[in-house]
C-alpha cells in the first residue's frame, strides 16, 4: 500500500460537528444510533405502529428500553406519539417530518448493512483476531 | 392525524434481517454504529490515518475504546491496519473496498445530524419530558 502524505480538503463533517466531542452532533448520534433507535426507526419508516406492534417488531427490546427509546426520540422531535381516548385505550408512533427526512438517510446504510452482514460476519469467523 | 389501517408492503428490511434478534445484521449494526465504529468510520472516510492521529480526531475516545473498535472494525474487513517496520514503529489505519461502500453510506447520515443537531437538541430542551 502506497503511503500518501498528500493533505485532502477537510470535509464539511469535520467543521460541522459530527466529530468535537462538545457538540450536540453527539448527543443526536447517541439517539439515532443507538440499538434500539435505529430498529425503532426502520420499523416507523415501513409505517405508523402502536405500541404492542412496535414491541413485536422489535425483536428483543425490553419495555423499559422501548419506552426509554420512544421518550428520546419524541423529544428530539423525530417520532410522533398519538394517544386515544379510546377502550382500551391506545397509542399510535410514526416518524414526523424531521423523522422521515432521517430515516430515508438512515435506510440506505440498513439496507446495506442487512445485504452485507453475512458476508461480514463470514470475514470476522475467519480472522484470527475474532 | 389520520388513523390509517392500509397495509403497507413490507420492506426489504423486514426480510433480509436488520430485526430479527438472530440475524448477523445485528452484530454488524452494533460494531458499525456504536458511538466510536462511527466516528472512526467518518474520521478514516477522511484519509487514512496513524494511530495517533485517530486518537486526536475521535474526540473523547480512550485507547483501549479506540484498540477495541478498531479490532472489531478490521476483523469485520472494514478496516485495514498496515504495520510499518520503520523506527519509530508507525501504523496506519484506512478503510478497505468494503468500508469505502459503508462510509458512502454512512456519511449522508451523518452529514444529516451534524446539519439538524442543533434544531433537534433545541426540540428536546423546549419539551417537557426531556
Amino acid at each position: 500500500m502506497e503511503v500518501s502524505s498528500e493533505v485532502r480538503p477537510v470535509s464539511r463533517l469535520f467543521t460541522a460537528g459530527v466529530l468535537p466531542a462538545a457538540c450536540p452532533s453527539r448527543t443526536v448520534l447517541d439517539h439515532v444510533t443507538s440499538r434500539w433507535g435505529v430498529l425503532v426507526l426502520v420499523a416507523l419508516a415501513e409505517r405508523e405502529m402502536r405500541w404492542g406492534e412496535l414491541r413485536r417488531t422489535v425483536e428483543g427490546v425490553s419495555e423499559k428500553m422501548l419506552a426509554q427509546t420512544l421518550r428520546t426520540l419524541e423529544a428530539d422531535g423525530i417520532v410522533h406519539r398519538e394517544a386515544w381516548a379510546s377502550i382500551p385505550p391506545r397509542v399510535d408512533y410514526s416518524l414526523t417530518d424531521r423523522g422521515r427526512e432521517l430515516a430515508q438517510r438512515l435506510l440506505p446504510l440498513t439496507d446495506w448493512i442487512a445485504d452485507n452482514a453475512d458476508a461480514i460476519v463470514g470475514t470476522a469467523a475467519a480472522s484470527p483476531e475474532s
